[in-house]
C-alpha cells in the first residue's frame, strides 16, 4: 500500500476547563479527513474558579505542563504550529494575562473565544454533522454551557452561560453526599439564568442536541446499563427517563464512587453530577423527551473552518453524502466498479418498485451501502461482505440515524450470500426492517453480481413484472456470460425479497424485439418462462 | 487513499476433478501479494470417470462452460492470459485430446501436470506456508490423492494415487447407505495402493500435512462441532478421534443428508465420504494422531512459481518473517515509528531477561506485534488497538501456530490499555499464556509510549533492576517529555506483569553519572524511589 500523499496535518488544542485534548487531522481539503491522534490530559485548568474567579497556581502550572507535551509532540511530528482554542477558564480568569505571557515562546497560535463564539463552533459542528436545519445546540464544558440556536443550518444567536460541570459542582455539591438542599440550589440557579430561553426551547418544539464530555459520559454510562448494541455516541438519542434514572444512581453514591457506574470516567467522578443536575433541568423546564448526543464540538468547529475554507459558512453541501464518501475515501477502491453497482441497484431498486413501494429514505440507504459494499476487500477477500460491515460499524457515519447506520452495514454484509439477519441490532432497528433488509440486500446483491466482471459489461436493464416471475433482461454489448450466470444464482434471495421467480435475459444494445436473446442460465437455479 | 501501482495481476484456474476455481492475485515480485478474487464452480469433472476412463460429455461441456466464464471474466478486468492448472480427470482420460482441442481459441495457457508436477505444487505450497522442514504431504483431490515427503523445505519425493473423493464414491460406495462391505473394500484398495508407503510414514515420525477441499471440509465440520473460537483452517490440527467421529456421523447419513451435518457443503455431501474414509485409513494405517492442515495446495504452488520465480526453489526465506511482511503490507503505515517501537520493545524485552526468562519464541511474539500493532489505524484511531487485532485475526499468518496467530493480535489488541485478557481463545492457549501475554504486552505498551511521538527521540534504554522496582533510563538528546509523561502511566501493567515499580529517569547520550536527570512523571501514577 502506498502512503497518503498530498495530504495536510493539523493539531488542534482544546484547552477547556476541564480537560485538555489535542487532535490531530490528516485531510485533503474539501474532500476527505480523518483523525490520526489524540492525546487528552485531565487539566482542571478551571478548578478552584469558582472560588476566586482565578486560574490557580496548580491549573496555571498543569495548563502549561499539558502545552508543553502538545508542542514537543508537534515539533517532533512535524505538525507546525497548533492551533489552541481556549475557553472559560482561560476567557474570564482575572489573571488571564499572567497565563498567557508565559506561552511566549511556544509554537502556538492560541485564541481565546467569546463566549458567542465557542457556541458558534459547537453549532458549526451540528450543523456538519446531523442531517437538521433547525435545532437547539447545547454544549456544556467544565466552566461554561453555551445554548445556541441553529436556524437553516447556520448558527442564529447563542451565548455562553457559567453553568459548565466544574463550577456547578464547586459552586453547589460541596457535600461529599449531595443534599437535596444543596440540588434545590442548583437548579434555581439554572432556571434563574436560562429559564426563559428554556421556556422558548418548549414553545418551538425543536430537538435539542448536546455536546462535550459530560454528555458523552453520561450517555456512556446510560448504554452500558442498557447492553446497548453499538459503540457509538453521537446521533443517540439519550431519553429523559434514562438520563432521570442515572442521575438518581449518581445522587445515591458519595461522590467518590460514583465511578462504580460502569461507564462513568474515575477522573469526572467526582464533579459529573454537577453537570447531569444542569441537563436534567434543561430537560425538564423545556419538556423534552430526550437530547441528541453530538460526538463532535468546538473542537471540530474549529477543523471545519479550515477543512472547508472555501465554503460559505464553512458547512458541507450535504452531511450523509460526505459521510459515505469521507469513509469510502478510507479504503482503497476499484472506483468503477463502485459506481456501476451504484448504478445497477438503483435501477433494480426503481424498476421493483412496483413490488417494494419504497421511497427516497430506502434509496439513501442503498446508495450509501453500494459506495461501501467492497470496502472490506482492504482487509482480506474472504469474508470481505462482513468485513465492510466491520470497518462502516467501526466508522463515523454522521449525518445517519444509527438504525440507518446498522442498515447500512448489515446491506454490504449481505451483498454476496447468506441470509439476511437483523442479528444482535434488532433493538435499534424498526419491526419491519427485517424485509426492508431482504429487500435491498436483494437489490444489491443482484447489482452486485451483474457486475461481476467489474467492466460494467451491463449497460442498462429492463423488467417485465409478472404476477408470478420477474423478467430481468440485461442490455449489453456481448454476451454477458459470467453476468448471467452469477447474478441467476440470486433467485432464492429474490424469490424471498419479492416473491416472485427471477428470469434473467440477454437482450442487446437495441432494445426489444427479435434480437432478444435468451441465455441459459445454471440448471435449477432459475425457473425458465 | 491511493490505488497500489506496480502491482501485477494474475489468474489462475485449478481444473480439478471435482470443482474448478479461478483465484486472482495481485502482488509486487518477491515482496507482498494478496487474494483479490475467487470463482469457484462445482464442474464435477471427473463424474463417471471411475466406470468409463474418460471425460462424460456432461463434464466436458461443464469444464468449457466454467473455462468461458473465467476466460470471459479476464478479458473484462484486463486479465490477460489465464494459466490452468490441469490435474488427474484430465491427465488421466482417453478422450483428453477431444477436450483439450475444444480449447483452441481460449486466451488460456493451458498446463496439465503429472502426478509427480502435482505433488510437487502441493508440497511446494506447505514448505512456503508452514514452519517445517520435514514432513509428509498429502493432496486428496476429486479424482487423485497425492502423497509427498518434505526434506529440508524440498520436495524430495512423491506421486499421484486414483484416491480421490469423487473418485472413491463412484469405485466403492454405491449404495445410498453405505455398508460395512462398501467400507472394507475401500480401505482394502487403500491399504494395497499405499499400505507400503504408510509404513514408512508411521516409521519416521514426521508431521502430515493435508490439502484440499475434502480435508478443508471435513475440518470445518469438526471446527464447527467443537465451536473452535477461530475461523481459520490453515494450521489447525485435526484430530484423529475427532476425525474418526465425524466418519461415523457421515456413516449413519444416507448419502443426501450428509450436509445436514454443519460445515458440509451441499456440493460435496454425496461423495465427501470417500475422502474421508481415505484419511481415516491413512491416519490409521501410519498411526498418527492427526493431521495439519493446509488452507493452501496447488494453485499456491502455481502462484509461488511466479511471485517468487528469482528465487532458488521458490522458496521463501523466512515463513513468519515474510507473513508479519505480508500483513503489514496491506496497511498504509508509517514505517519508521513501526521500526522504532520493534527496536524498543525488543531492547525492553531483552533488558528484563532476568525476570521473565523467556527466550526466543516470545521474541518472535513480540517482534511480529511490534510490527502489526498500529494496522489498525487503517480503520479508525479510535480503538484501533481493537481493529488491530481484528485485522490480524482476519488475515492469513501462514508459518504461526493458531496459539501464536491469537497472541499476537491480543498483544496488539493491548498495546495502549486494557487489563490482557485471552477472552474467547482460552482454549486454544497454554496455561501459562495469561501471563506471558501480559509480559509480552508490557514490553510493548512501554515500547509504543516511549516512542509517543512517533519521532524516534528515545535512542535507547538501560535499566536497573532492583528488588522492588525496576528503573529505566530514558537515552536521548532533547528531553523526551510526552515520553516520560506517557510511559510513567504505564505503572500498573508493569507492575502486574513484572511485580515491580516501574521508575522513568531520563538520560543523556553520554551514559551514566551527573548527566543523568531524573524527570518528575504525573502524580500518583509512578512511585518514586
Amino acid at each position: 500500500m502506498q502512503p497518503v500523499v498530498n495530504a495536510h496535518r493539523i493539531g488542534i488544542v482544546d484547552m477547556g476547563s476541564g480537560s485538555a485534548r489535542l487532535v490531530v487531522y490528516e485531510y485533503v481539503r474539501d474532500a476527505w479527513f480523518r483523525l490520526t491522534d489524540e492525546i487528552r490530559e485531565g487539566v482542571r485548568l478551571g478548578e478552584g474558579f469558582a472560588a476566586s474567579g482565578k486560574l490557580s497556581e496548580g491549573a496555571i502550572e498543569r495548563g502549561l505542563d499539558a502545552l508543553k507535551l502538545y508542542t514537543d509532540y508537534a515539533s517532533a511530528t512535524g505538525l507546525g504550529k497548533l492551533l489552541v482554542i481556549a475557553t472559560s477558564a482561560v476567557r474570564e480568569a482575572a489573571n488571564r494575562r499572567a497565563f498567557l505571557d508565559k506561552l511566549n515562546g511556544f509554537n502556538l497560535e492560541f485564541i481565546v473565544l467569546s463566549g458567542e463564539e465557542e457556541a458558534q463552533y459547537g453549532a458549526l459542528a451540528v450543523a456538519n454533522s446531523f442531517s437538521v436545519s433547525d435545532a437547539w445546540v447545547m454544549d456544556l464544558g467544565g466552566g461554561s454551557a453555551q445554548l445556541s440556536r441553529l436556524e437553516a443550518r447556520r448558527f442564529a444567536y447563542g451565548e455562553a452561560y457559567p453553568l459548565g460541570y466544574v463550577r456547578m459542582s464547586e459552586q453547589f455539591l460541596r457535600h461529599t453526599r449531595t443534599t437535596d438542599g444543596e440540588v434545590r440550589d442548583l437548579e434555581r440557579f439554572v432556571r434563574t439564568l436560562i429559564g426563559q430561553r428554556l421556556g422558548a426551547v418548549r414553545r418551538d418544539g425543536l430537538p435539542l442536541i448536546a455536546m462535550g464530555g459530560t454528555i458523552r459520559n453520561l450517555t456512556k454510562a446510560v448504554q452500558k446499563a442498557e447492553n446497548y448494541p453499538l459503540d457509538m455516541l453521537h446521533g443517540y438519542l439519550l431519553k429523559r427517563d434514562r438520563l432521570e434514572a442515572l442521575v438518581e444512581r449518581l445522587l445515591e453514591l458519595p461522590a467518590a464512587e460514583r465511578s462504580r457506574i460502569s461507564g462513568i470516567h474515575a477522573d469526572r467522578a467526582d464533579a459529573i453530577l454537577g453537570g447531569a443536575l444542569v441537563y436534567r433541568t434543561v430537560l425538564r423546564e423545556a419538556d423534552l423527551p430526550g437530547v441528541w448526543i453530538s460526538g463532535q464540538g468546538v473542537r471540530e468547529g474549529a477543523f471545519y473552518r479550515q477543512f472547508l475554507a472555501a465554503r460559505t459558512g464553512f458547512l458541507l453541501g450535504d452531511v450523509r453524502a460526505f459521510s459515505v464518501q469521507n469513509l469510502f475515501a478510507h479504503y482503497p477502491q476499484e472506483r468503477a466498479h463502485t459506481e456501476h453497482v451504484k448504478f445497477l441497484s438503483k435501477r433494480i431498486f426503481n424498476l421493483l418498485e412496483p413490488l417494494h413501494g419504497y421511497g427516497q429514505p430506502e434509496a439513501q440507504l442503498l446508495e450509501a451501502a453500494a459506495t461501501l459494499h467492497d470496502i472490506g476487500m482492504a482487509v482480506n477477500y474472504f469474508d470481505h461482505h462482513k468485513h465492510s460491515a466491520y470497518l462502516i460499524l467501526s466508522g463515523q457515519m454522521p449525518g445517519f440515524t444509527h438504525r440507518e447506520h446498522v442498515l447500512i452495514a448489515l446491506l454490504t454484509q449481505y451483498h454476496r450470500k447468506g441470509d439476511p439477519k437483523l442479528g444482535a441490532y434488532k433493538t435499534i432497528l424498526e419491526a419491519d426492517d427485517d424485509l426492508r433488509l431482504t429487500r435491498l440486500a436483494a437489490c444489491l446483491r443482484l447489482a452486485e453480481y451483474l457486475e461481476r466482471s467489474r467492466a460494467g459489461r451491463v449497460k442498462d436493464l429492463e423488467a417485465d413484472i409478472g404476477h408470478d416471475a420477474v423478467t430481468l433482461r440485461l442490455i449489453a454489448d456481448l454476451e454477458p456470460r459470467v453476468e448471467l450466470w452469477e447474478a441467476a444464482k440470486q433467485s432464492e434471495i429474490f424469490k424471498k425479497a419479492f416473491g416472485r421467480e427471477l428470469t434473467l435475459e440477454a437482450g442487446t444494445l437495441r432494445r426489444g424485439g427479435a434480437q432478444d436473446k435468451r441465455l441459459s442460465t445454471p440448471a435449477g437455479k432459475t425457473k425458465r418462462k
